[in-house]
């Protein structure tokens, strides 16, 4: 059990250095000729100048008659002209003015009064209605610069000053190497340990949105001699070689020995969470990247260095993209080691935006999935405290997250089909669904952060639900609680029940599995402890917390907990037996000045819906509010 | 000669019509299966839910030893605890944990003492350091709703949730029948007469962002059987047919009469400018439009009406895209008949975005490729005044045009010169230059339009240059005049100079092409023919009025006139002959704030550079100013 230590460099040092040198080792581009036909998309090596005029003869603008103007000086209503056939010539729009000619006339502006003879009762000045040489493009104009990323319009430019091929940048080929023992390929049945290969593929969509070609070589174990093999190979096919997983400096991580082997290893070990323990090297000129196994750090890695680094390639700085001012929601703590990189949601409520931290684990995806933006922390900041403003980069466009519909608060898989319905319908607007508990719905709602959130709150003097709490915290002109559902809670066990649990109370024999603090699922079982007389301490896993039911029947089913307080649908979906403790009335608290919000009007629409009523019988455990 | 006339149906009236009698008639998306490897960028048909959790297994989330958390509980440094090898597994990041174990110590929190034993100074809590089953993603859970595009974390996700493959909506084929008995494939020599067909080119971009595949069909020429029979074979392989061209009501107009004979026209004839003889149609179930042959009014239609057309195939209603609030610098006058699109150009000169209107023709198609958003002007409204706020539809993202350098005033190929130069540099920014005249320059400088501008304006009084214009138009602190070139001034003539033209006045007996008003160039004629005693009346053509040197050339080599003044490189670059008229100093115009702007420092920096002055040598007629 050996361990290397890896350096921690700060990003911006460890990013001149790297580009630094790979300019030196003479990284760059190399470029192809390609049909103008087929090069949308593309960059330009060179500048393009115009071959040819557009339009390259003078063409008649309308359809009508081509004729020498200073025949149409003087007609009026009351001196009109007569054009004998030899005066004129017919012309549709595109054809050549005939060389005597230098004007067009429209032919809704003719009277005809036989013999092809025609009235005009206007006159056209010298080349009125006529496109005349190159109005569009003149022959010599440069079209487009060096460098320049061609439009649809711009190949239509370029054909149209008469060029048909045209010298792109070729796309750099990336080529990335799997690794691990425990790798496997995608399957919905994985034995336990086995690693789902996913990263690639993540990494091919980010690679083609950086104007790179991507090719996956087979899953290398960790086995040095094979891997120094795979790397060779993959720098002798492409520009760029990512070696996935195996950046780190455990036992088995031998990307740096085989970058040193092969050329330099110039980083390893970057000031950034996540991210850390990323490899920047480079063989033979070419950059070989070692990138950390986690998803959300392999990720980051790829947006910070990857995408920089193709960018090197392509010999341009790299746009820094969109970015947008927004309140934090939540305090945030970082470390003075690293330079941070949170993914946040981001909703716009009534005037501002407002920016709420997703999960920080390395390993959630779903983190990425749901991201809005990114929140970058430098590394010398101990964190921000909520209300402040921030900088959040922008991973969507700012007019989707303008239409996001924002409910924050009661976990409960109906969210998710209600959003399905509505985007089955062709609904033009997004649903953001934050699990935040109850008490979470309370605050958000109060402090204009969500639309709307279930909430599901007992009120244990009374046995009411929800009105004593929204009473309490919310001015009542603020918000208010629209009909949801009837749900049951219950206690979900093993399949076949081992333990013999049969209420509440005997919880305290057993390994429990709880919910988050504000949940309302977490005031139940808080009020149910009291009302049986157990003290929290008396729970074994009180403290062990999730946020969503569905996290909680995992666990039970997977061995890690014996019980845990949930909703029938989540018990029924992992096969769980379910022993019911009441039926609770889950609602929606809304602003009121969102109640006639067209999103959450939407909203509304389909909860009451038959349709969505189908899907709630389909999935168990509801009942009508 | 018959004309038909069109419809003139409000844009919103006939896209309602069109869409509702698509829906009725069936037309819609139909879907396939794909492998989530490949399905980035894809739209997914139904919901998504994970079929496993992830992690699927208590998993390591670090290097070192896992434990049962129990026996550590006590240790401290005073009270380290020594572990048994029976006590611990090794395990790597990722690496199951074992059934009896809840627990992972970090490598870099052990001790080894001896015989594989190993000590700990502190405990650990249960589920510390394990990624437990769920943790990302719960089995069951909707990983994305029906209708969601996959990004590549979204691909990543579902791999993670065991699904390996995906239904998405198949992307929907669009066949292009270019039509036309003048239209030829691209060519560089194109014969009088002879359009080139670059619109299908340009569709099959736009099709491409739109998310739709396109096929196009060979040039069918202006013959009703001959279309007939190409309609009726895009619509047996396509979902969408586009007749490019012949939209119109002019004597070579059948596509409406094919589509009425196939099924329905639903619409002929918009009531917008550019696209109005668009011809909305439906046959089989399936759209047939006709797209009008301008390549602006064909990008208007293909953009307001194919784009909504495929967003019907695919069941959602369209995202608006990003607009912008912009300063309008020009005043625009707009029929009441139309809804108007204008093209526009934008910039963000100090705090505010103004936006200045491009080419109005729709023929030009370099009114898009310069385009930064488009303005539409409501059917009932005259038009807009300059100072006005308007609302730009952005077609390009606000990042990229917040980095621009706006340089508006008078034509010199050199900026297009320093501006290439800039891009192969690798510059992180674009250059927006507009020919508006030397007195252009002044304007937009003065008023905060432009950052910076070329201007040579002689002082007719002293012979000096462009001093005395600053002095009387802005306040010297507002903005500097810096060193630009020398360059000669001249007439250009056709090659051979048949008309034997020896001096300015010999322009009085030949067809002149002047330059717009405010141009240096018109000046300096101006002042010659005031010189030379002649009156503006008796130059033929002096109202022909052209934007560029490049344009004047194109013109006298096009024998649409037999002389223009100019610099020499333009008529270099047409092989005409040049009679020197003077030499001008051609210098740049600084808003006093920008002087220090990188981009403005930039740019200057390659003005002065050698790289540069060689460019200038090439191109010929300059001299150092």
């Amino acid at each position: 059990m050996k361990h290397k230590y890896l350096n921690n460099i700060p990003l911006d040092e460890a990013k001149r250095t790297y580009y630094e040198h790979l300019k030196n080792a003479g990284f760059g581009c190399s470029s192809e000729t390609v049909a103008v036909t087929g090069a949308c998309g593309r960059i330009i090596k060179n500048a393009s100048y115009a071959v040819i005029c557009s339009p390259h003869y003078n063409a008649s603008a309308m359809d009508g008659i081509a004729v020498d103007s200073r025949i149409t000086f003087g007609a009026s209503e009351k001196t009109p002209v007569t054009l004998e056939p030899a005066d004129y010539t017919v012309v549709d729009t595109g054809d050549p003015i005939p060389d005597d000619c230098d004007a067009v006339i429209m032919v809704e502006d003719l009277i005809e009064t036989g013999e092809n003879k025609l009235q005009i009762i206007s006159a056209v000045s010298p080349w009125q209605n006529v496109r005349q040489v190159g109005e569009d493009i003149c022959m010599g104009d440069m079209i487009a610069p060096s460098g320049t990323e061609l439009t649809a319009s711009l190949c239509g430019a370029l054909l149209a000053g008469g060029i048909t091929e045209v010298e792109v940048i070729k796309k750099p080929l990336v080529g990335i190497i799997p690794t691990g023992d425990e790798i496997v390929a995608p399957t919905s049945a994985p034995k336990k340990g086995d690693i789902i290969e996913f990263n690639s593929t993540v990494f091919t969509g980010m690679l083609d949105k950086f104007k790179a070609d991507s090719k996956i070589y087979p899953i290398t174990p960790d086995n040095k001699e094979l891997l120094n093999i795979a790397v060779k190979t993959a720098l002798s096919e492409c520009d760029i070689v990512l070696v996935s997983a195996g950046s780190s400096a455990g036992r088995d991580d031998y990307t740096s020995d085989i970058i040193s082997s092969l050329g330099t290893v110039l980083v390893h070990g970057i000031a950034i969470k996540p991210g850390k323990p990323a490899v920047l090297g480079e063989a033979k000129g070419k950059p070989i990247i070692g990138i950390p196994g986690y998803p959300v750090s392999a990720i980051v890695i790829m947006d910070e260095i990857v995408g920089d680094v193709i960018s090197v390639y392509y010999g341009k700085e790299r746009a820094n993209g969109e970015t947008v001012k927004a309140v934090l929601s939540k305090k945030i703590v970082s470390s003075l080691k690293y330079n941070e990189f949170i993914r946040v949601s981001l909703g716009r409520i009534g005037g501002k935006i407002s920016a709420s931290p997703l999960s920080r684990g390395a390993g959630v995806i779903t983190s990425f999935t749901k991201a809005d933006g990114i929140l970058q922390i430098p590394q010398n900041c101990e964190g921000i405290e909520a209300g402040k403003e921030v900088e959040i980069h922008l991973s969507r466009p700012l007019c989707e997250i303008e239409k996001t519909l924002i409910i924050t608060g009661s976990h409960d898989p109906l969210i998710d089909e209600v959003t399905d319905i509505l985007s089955k319908k062709g609904f033009p607007f997004r649903v953001c669904s934050t699990h935040a508990g109850s008490m979470g719905a309370i605050y958000a709602v109060r402090d204009g952060l969500a639309h709307m959130g279930g909430i599901h709150l007992l009120d244990t003097e009374t046995g009411e639900y929800n009105t004593s709490y929204i009473d309490k915290y919310i001015p009542s002109e603020n918000a208010t609680a629209v009909r949801g559902v009837g749900r049951v809670q219950g206690l979900m066990v093993k399949k076949g029940n081992p333990l013999g649990i049969k209420e509440f109370s005997d919880i305290t024999d057993v390994r429990y599995v709880n919910r988050q603090r504000g949940s309302g699922t977490r005031i139940l079982c808080d009020y149910l402890l009291e009302k049986n007389g157990i003290s929290p301490e008396e729970i074994n896993g009180y403290g062990n917390e999730e946020f969503t039911h569905t996290a909680v029947a995992a666990l039970i089913a997977a061995g890690n907990a014996d019980a845990g307080l949930g909703i029938y649908s989540a018990a029924k979906m992992y096969g769980l037996d379910f022993i019911p403790v009441c039926n609770e009335k889950y609602e929606f608290l809304i602003g009121k000045e969102y109640l006639e919000d067209p999103m959450v009007k939407a909203f509304l629409e389909v909860l009451y819906s038959e349709k969505f009523k189908a899907r709630l019988e389909e999935m168990g455990g509801y009942t009508e509010a």
